[in-house]
């Protein structure tokens, strides 16, 4: 990784909420959707937008969370005004919340670090052929176009479109509230000066 | 319902998206979390909020959205300053997505509003008593306190405390995405002076 002001904040050691995140995505695994989550934005009218988008890992050496969208994406014009998120994500079968807030990161082919369009590039690389084709397809919440436009493409795994973009999640705190708990367990979680704090709150 | 601007801007008739919403809560109904949505706001400061909050059903003669909420919680300190919210359902036995924005209202033991405060005490004679306690345990989000203050009380079912709010969301937008189509399917509701724009859009 470069020596970049975005590498430097991002680059981190594990995080002390990472631990019983990965423990509720492993206890969830048998349901597809626990790898899904819903991620606030703010528009650039000031009004909050919500929408479910797939866990794509972690960047490695970091505790930023990975999905990927489209660049013509209304998340995408929202990250050029207010770039802050946060994500809700609810585990069914544990019962449990995790509600990460940080930064978000677009990055598109031409962001200038050689470490970040490389996991563009590694993202694209894994992600499954269906998933590829709607790269492909016609311009996002526009008017519906014709079938043909949806038609079966062959894609090169190893050339991503500019329409493809990685987005990064970098959390500064974090809420963990476990539903189950008798009364219910909400730890919190603050990052301060690369450090993090937890603390045990009312739920 | 009074005649007030508030009562009369939300009193409407089925809007065009009801009817594949309540489609979609009758299909997913065997997943009690079928209820649960993610609600996002926007604090004070700018920066998104999203948190995990149950349907309790419609506001009769409206397609106004209920949950319950209490005084104390940061979307009743965040709704002072931007009363927008957009609410993201995903169910996931149908694989569809509902997402709805629009105005958030706050409803509490003072509104000037008889039949919103009336809205207010059916919903908490509605409400389960585990449900009920939550509004009598120490103020939420601060250091945890004693086992002891979350002793179960008794609780009468017809005196909400001054804490529980009814939170209200009135959409004037709301985007269905069905991922099971082939491509997926989009269908884009606008709510154009009280009447229903519908429109399909790509995905």
């Amino acid at each position: 990784m470069s020596d970049s002001a975005t590498s430097l904040s991002l680059k981190a050691s594990l995080a002390a909420w990472r631990s019983p995140l990965s423990r509720a995505l492993h206890r969830n695994r048998s349901k597809p959707y626990s790898r899904y989550f819903q991620l606030a934005t703010v528009h650039s009218d000031g009004r909050p937008a919500n929408r479910t988008v797939v866990h794509r890992g972690f960047l490695p050496d970091t505790n930023a969370l990975i999905f990927v969208t489209d660049q013509r994406s209304q998340k995408v014009q929202d990250n050029q005004s207010v770039s802050w998120a946060e994500v809700c994500w609810y585990f069914t079968e544990t019962r449990e919340q995790f509600r990460l807030a940080g930064r978000l990161l677009i990055i598109g082919r031409n962001y200038p670090e050689t470490a970040l369009t490389e996991a563009r590039l590694t993202t694209w690389r894994n992600l499954s052929d269906a998933t590829r084709q709607q790269f492909f397809w016609p311009h996002p919440g526009q008017p519906r176009g014709p079938e043909s436009d949806f038609e079966t493409k062959d894609i090169d795994p190893d050339q991503p479109p500019s329409t493809f973009c990685l987005g990064l999640i970098n959390p500064d705190t974090v809420d963990h509230l476990e539903l189950r708990g008798e009364p219910q367990n909400r730890t919190h979680y603050t990052r301060v000066d690369d450090q993090w704090q937890v603390s045990n709150l009312n739920p």
